[in-house]
């Protein structure tokens, strides 16, 4: 069965964000070695090197609350965009930080892999 | 002269949103047929009716301030994803509101066009 690309991105999105949230180094097979995050104007290439990237963040626990995705098909054939928007809670803080982030899905192997990743928190 | 692909980003992000600020049916030549925009979660096809959509808004002023550009390399050879986060100015409205932005940016007759769109205000 095939699913619709809104209920595919939405699932990869609560599929990342719970792997984020519970088991970080989890979040190295979503990315190959062309994969590309910028996180916070920081430019990063390959899984290896993202996977140190977000398993290094200054703190061990947080929660992400999405608020939206959208998405629309680009690139490869399959390729999706994934915009999202949302919430981050850290330990410690009073105040959710608010945040969005962009992902390119490309097909590989009956699923996909992330080949371009950027994180923006949304400060005022 | 090949500008970096940061440096053309910005002054695509530049060109984006004065022509937004000052002459909002100029965008209608950042897009093509094949174009996709989705604006606050709707999405629209197709360049005539998306310069429909954004001569239409509620709004004949706004001022769009940009926060961060972002941008990687993806899609067609010379394709780049822009990330853009910022702040938008109505009048009449006390606060600013914060949005943000992605474009996929593909190479045409020795410029770009908007192949994908995706806009979203940023609520709490």
């Amino acid at each position: 069965m095939e699913m619709d690309p809104d209920s595919l991105a939405k699932a990869f999105v609560e599929h990342y964000y719970r792997t984020f949230d519970t088991n970080r180094s989890g979040l190295l097979g979503l990315y190959q070695d062309s994969s590309m995050l910028t996180f916070e104007g920081q430019k990063i290439q390959g899984a290896q090197n993202i996977a140190v990237k977000l398993t290094s963040l200054p703190f061990q626990h947080c929660s992400h609350h999405i608020s939206t995705v959208d998405c629309q098909p680009s690139g490869a054939p399959g390729g999706m965009l994934v915009f999202v928007s949302g919430t981050l809670q850290l330990p410690g803080e009073e105040h959710q930080l608010k945040f969005s982030q962009m992902f390119h899905l490309i097909p590989a192997q009956g699923s996909f892999f992330v080949f371009n990743d950027i994180f923006r928190l949304n400060y005022a």
